[in-house]
């Protein structure tokens, strides 16, 4: 069994129904019946009038929301372990042709006021030095932690002080909310978030993930919309991504997807609470495990990706059932 | 019954099929095994070792060409009416970082050697000017125009002389090889192309297109991926972009396709022969229309765009079947 | 005698001796004396309130103005012998991060509204294409024409009622005012120029440039400033760039180079006025000249550039004097 | 007394004498007699080819070299206290189009082979992240500490087995000679070094920096040739540039010059042996320095850069003779 990553699961059924559905002809790129509606459906969910644009891949938004908030010689505050850092191979650099990322740490990949407060003061105002001009965080962080409403809502604060614009990276957005249990406005607009990065393909989609804009950022779509086209991101048959959004909002297909794969790395970790690393609030388990314990683990069927020296990585889909997982909850308490 | 683009036709029933075949956990990105079959499955078509991408966007697969062949400080040769300078929104200028495009006329979107170098001969070889790198070919051409085999090999031998790469936009370049029936090598790596942008979208795929890439340019591959992946092009599950390739290649469905579209295009070619304003090689077919006559054609219902003024653009899809494309055929003879 | 270009001249004398004024410590950059004095100066020339930075070259003028006049998604109007396109080798797609020159024709490299109001109705107003953000003019043209003021401003009409930036690369600007006799105002701001590259170098400068910013184009001084030190620009020593322009300005040097340098083109002109290809207003003069009477005039020590078949450029520096030139006249005459 | 940084101080008298002598017409651009001169005089002074070209900062110098080693996916590992992470403003970023700076620590700002291992270990293999492609070091550090040639030997070693390029910010390479009193090949090309910035501008030059292209980098001239252009540092009258570079060569006045400036910085060291936060080596002393402390030596009219909390940063120039730095030296001992 597979717990390399989330990334790597099936597709959910309604959303391949979603496709067949959508298959006839209609108008090109994102002026068909299907992607008009995104911006009603998110503006439902998000309980606020928000514009929503469908990309392929997650690193597209978030590189393309950067872009709208930062100038090439702007830099972008986010945590040393982000995925805009570390897994996105300089598509921020790429997009807002050559901003420059300044790195914070804190536990569990989350970045904390003070961390930024320290950042910031690290940088003269001058003309000589890249000026921050966005904070981007990741919601649920790269350790599988999630901000509070509070705790977003303290950086967007600052944001809002400082005149920078607040993303964030919601590849894991839907973990999030199914663990908070609060309103999606709570942890966005609402605590200062500019611009969402709303994942669905970790959670079920294929193809398709979605960016949302809120409040003064809704200026921005006009641009967004071109940068979109000249990243290659503007595909002539859209409506099958807006389609794939479509499907997964409906009935909560995102919350059900969710909950269940938090659930399932929830059965980890009660499993296990003395190897956690970090406390376990999404679908993601970081666990001390020896190399030995590693090794008998994979013996037994069950892959993961090692992380460091003497930790694992296990990631739950939304597709492992509990009869899935419970095999290697029970692997790791008898080791 | 709509005759704008054949971008917005539904897509081949065995290309959704290979979705739902497709959708149980892999490997993520492009480690998994249907990725990991394009390289042969294009190989054979091409009658020689080719390595192959998959991409969402014919924009995105003709950008990432563009940059692998062209510096930033260089030039790229193209027609004044390339997808690549009208219609992508600047896609070849952001992923090269700045290169120009040089621009050509020649009838029916074709460049021809003469122009070529006549666009040459024009840029002094010194360093305030941006030298040619690559030249850029529509295959077939934006107004469905075919280059045979020996003409692209006389601009292949053209490149290799001068140093410079040779790129082929094959957005319908199934469409080219059903007109031509000759073999796919003839009119790529045989005549001196060095990367290919090979469509499916248009031709009953849903969001997958191929770059190949042939003989040296395959050394290229590796900085093509980096590219690829920091354009926001690397889909997490890519096993759905490659399952839509090969089916599209299977029992040369692609071949099957283009066909029907080009015989859709010959109907009307046949109906208004007075009317063409280039021969219809394809299936795309371009006519002189007053605009009494647009409307009245409008007025029995088939929608399709102005061409400047007096001319009009009727694009037939690859699952526009004879009964549906005679009334339109019949109409523009009675006009 | 050499009449390639005025850019090969010799130092004015007294900006040599400004070098040799400021030779002293100062504060590095341009928070020196000097330079904090350009905005008063030019703001005076100018008869209302400007900001004014220092570049080395033209074309970092341009670029870096056409920068803050156009995203990286948007296009640029200007001739198709503008400099900016033929001359710096993608200095403007450098700066505006892939930026599209969209070009135009029109005797003696000027743009007139007409060509302009067609150029902008080949573009579509959709995503994907790029859309104009700033017309850019040369003052005098690169075939050392001359927009009047009217000219200017039915331009700078246009420009206004589009939304768009309006750029004038006044490499000779000088030459412009010395010909026209009017206020620098009258030809800028008055009619419309958001930002002028102020030339020097040709005129008797070393290696200083301004950059003029007016009215509504002040507010993005803060951001050309970034743009000018990412792009290497912002010298540690400024102050021996200020005092360079600065010593032009004094006692209005930069029109006394400018009239001798123009009083040499007239001197040609009039001595060859079946030749002329274009009236000859600044300091550079384009005659008919077979291949034969080239080699004679070379053979007499006269040197210059061919221009295209059977033309030829001539152009007149400030330090060249009337006795100088006069042999050259005289040669023409008798050809 | 400014002891702020050598970037203020006054011109070398034969710089400025240099300018005038060269005052007469000349080729354009780098074609002149002078320019064509640098490669010769830097040969000789490294005891090799090298091919030898002017720029007008340092930061220009620093950033072609970068892109000419590094690719836009590709990452430059530096010191987190490097001019090129801190002070210019992203100049990397925008020249490298988008490559990112992967930074180490290390006392003094110096790299050290542990560290840029560990860095390098840090990254994956993989398409995700950005590879190294360069290593970028100061000499001496921004911290006027010193790398031998063996150290810098250790470094070039790890590259050339790694494939990268070495790049040497020599904005005070002349002060690392003066101090090592070693062959300028010995801290260059023959310990791996690709690339120098070769720094004239804080020595005693005005506006003129030198780029150095040793063995396999030669190769790169032509592109760099052509990005300089598009960078607008080609200037026109590029023969006063290369006469200053000229004249600090000339007599070996840039050694003179840098001796002057470390003995200088030595009289303060030896005043205050306590107080050094770094061993001496070049013309920089970083003291710790109590608030109350650095009052009292501004109210004695000495003024310097405060760095950090605690410490203070003091700059000697080429032209401060000892009488001037003595007052200073007694104020530091009396404290």
């Amino acid at each position: 069994m597979r717990f390399f990553s989330d990334n790597a699961a099936a597709v959910s059924q309604p959303v391949l129904d979603a496709l067949a559905a959508a298959n006839s002809v209609d108008t090109a790129y994102d002026e068909d019946a299907l992607s008009q509606r995104l911006g009603v459906a998110f503006s439902e969910i998000f309980e606020t009038d928000v514009t929503a644009l469908w990309v392929s891949t997650g690193t597209a938004a978030n590189a393309l929301a950067l872009a709208a908030l930062c100038p090439p010689h702007g830099a972008i505050i986010c945590h040393e372990e982000a995925h805009i850092q570390n897994d996105e191979c300089g598509a921020p650099e790429f997009y807002t042709h050559g901003a420059k990322l300044l790195l914070g740490t804190g536990d569990g990949a989350k970045l904390r006021l003070q961390e930024v407060q320290r950042i910031t003061a690290s940088i003269r105002d001058d003309v000589h030095q890249m000026q921050p001009h966005v904070l981007s965080i990741t919601q649920a962080s790269e350790y599988g932690m999630i901000y509070s409403a509070d705790e977003v809502e303290t950086l967007g604060d600052l944001c809002q002080s400082r005149g920078w614009g607040l993303h964030m990276d919601g590849a894991r957005f839907a973990n999030a909310i199914a663990h908070l249990d609060c309103a999606p406005a709570d942890i966005t607009w609402r605590a200062g978030v500019d611009i969402l990065s709303f994942g669905c393909v970790k959670n079920g989609g294929m193809s398709a993930e979605a960016m949302i804009l809120f409040g003064d950022a809704r200026e921005k779509a006009a641009e967004i919309h071109y940068r979109r086209k000249r990243g290659g991101h503007l595909l002539s048959k859209g409506r099958y991504l807006a389609a794939q959004i479509l499907a997964m909002l409906e009935n909560d297909l995102w919350l059900t997807n969710a909950r269940a794969a938090n659930a399932g790395a929830k059965l980890i970790a009660e499993a296990a609470p003395d190897r956690l690393v970090y406390p376990v609030e999404a679908n993601e388990v970081f666990i001390r495990l020896s190399a030995d314990e590693a090794a008998s683990l994979r013996a037994k069927g069950f892959d993961f990706y090692d992380w460091g020296v003497g930790e694992a990585r296990l990631v739950m889909s939304w597709d492992q059932r509990e009869e899935q997982i419970r095999p290697l909850a029970e692997a790791i308490a008898e080791l």
